[in-house]
């Protein structure tokens, strides 16, 4: 299992009930691929959305959040947390 | 005070070791902006390098990282977390 930072960089306008039913989507189908969204931080001004999960591969998470409808833009192995 | 999700493009190579080092010295000065980096997650590979902070404006986070050496490339206010 790996930590995963993702990137979405359109989501301009996001409200706290979208970025809530966003997650839970993620969360209702995450055991499927072995994958755990563990937070996320958004900016509605710039549309940058940031989530942290673990899992088994980049691939694992990015198929979590298309079956959740909202694929995301960039995801990167996060090796290393201080 | 409001939260804030950084974002260094061009830390290719970083070490455990380095992100430690830059993470200390951040700590060391934040005080004097009223800052507080909370944890950061770093891909050697991509060179990615994302910092959560709680201060009072970016324009303070922004002033941290350029003192410890380390300018952000991007800085986001993260108003929504879930």
């Amino acid at each position: 299992m790996a930590e995963f930072m993702d990137v979405h960089n359109h989501m301009q306008g996001l409200s706290a009930a979208d970025l809530t039913a966003a997650h839970a989507a993620d969360l209702a189908i995450q055991g499927e691929e072995n994958v755990e969204f563990k937070k996320a931080w958004a900016d509605p001004v710039s549309g940058k959305v940031f989530c942290l999960s673990e899992g088994p591969s980049a691939e694992a998470v990015q198929r979590v959040h298309e079956r959740a409808g909202h694929l995301a833009d960039e995801i990167y192995a996060v090796p290393l947390v201080v």
